[in-house]
């Protein structure tokens, strides 16, 4: 059995109806915790879709089977092979990576920081979307900071995640 | 063996003697990893003790057993069932509802993030109490951030805690 | 199967040339993960020299095994028994430690928050040289915080590390 630990944090943006199709990649929506968030102003920003808490879950469950992490699997910038993936998708390709290697995730936990989406109500969602993909118990809590910090004041989100894994 | 990650951070608030007894949540003293802390000049606020060290544990068990966190068993906000409650005994009832639901915690750990109070030299005192409580040993450490962030200012304080939980 | 976390965060200080040898503590250079790293203009502030993921991780490990942690066993201050030591030697120490007390690492993890050095570049150089020390396989990954907060300001690092340990 073998842990890992893992965090990530991005940028929040406003976002308007106007920059819809721009090709800024605010017209994505936000994304969080391998869902879809309706009726927010703002998007996750990110090369990818931005999704903090699958990126911090993949690194745990990387670092966990010592094979290196998010941007050494996906690449950095937006040429990369993760540039424009969904978190979902990213994470399915984490785990097939990891099975490849003789590597069977167990279990994993995901805590997200910030003030929006509010997670709480469809917390449960997440994580069973998450365990499916991941194939293994994952679960996700949110929290804030009390107006603290940049998680406090909106400017982002972060999340920190830990992960067991085996070998197959 | 399934994992868990917590997180909780909240706003330090000065106190005067003054204030003992209006009813602002202050005069209940300054609470943390499940003891009174005597000679400080702030209070953590929250709608319960303001433990942020136990809220993390908390988060780190039920998230290790799937069970939701925090908020999904005590409630937000004054009116709800954790409101004025000691973080030991939303600590207790934590424990006993993993072992309703088949689970028993092995193993915790939670490090808090903060200038105040020293938390050395009462770090076993702390895990001794908290242990007996979880059923299971339970590490406390502490550390700064030398003056960054809202830790570093005085602001708030946070913690960051893990969780192992077995199948019964 | 024990469980712990680990947390730590230091200043980043401005080198120049003239410093060398000053005794200010900046001559002894940047220290990151185990590794030197030459070419960047700051040093990391601390006792000792500064490695926060090492920090991390020996907190990590000592939560796990309920021995205290960094402070309990190296002192804290200029003239503590950790003053002035390498965190690999730190490391190197903590793993007796433990072994003298019965405990055997099993697996540790550790997520460097911060802008410099890219660590990307030597990450598997770095968990090469801490499970080398650690006995066990110490996985390394780093990430920023999009320049957001004290780690995106470049003020600081932090590191997030977790660790299992068995009873030997």
């Amino acid at each position: 059995m073998r842990i890992g630990q893992g965090f990530d944090a991005h940028r929040c943006v406003k976002t308007t109806g106007a920059e819809a199709g721009d090709g800024s990649g605010t017209a994505r929506g936000l994304w969080l915790a391998g869902l879809p968030w309706e009726g927010e102003d703002f998007v996750i920003e990110g090369d990818s879709d931005g999704d903090v808490a699958v990126h911090a879950l993949i690194d745990a469950f990387l670092a966990a089977a010592g094979l290196g992490d998010i941007g050494s699997l996906f690449g950095v910038g937006k040429t990369s092979r993760g540039a424009g993936m969904r978190g979902a998708d990213m994470l399915r390709d984490t785990i097939a990576h990891l099975r490849s290697h003789g590597y069977a995730p167990q279990s994993a936990s995901v805590v997200i920081v910030g003030n929006r989406p509010k997670v709480g109500t469809r917390r449960e969602q997440a994580a069973e979307v998450l365990s499916e993909i991941a194939g293994c118990p994952v679960s996700v809590t949110a929290t804030t900071t009390d107006h603290m910090g940049f998680t406090g004041r909106g400017e982002g989100i972060a999340a920190i995640a830990n992960a067991l894994v085996d070998a197959a």
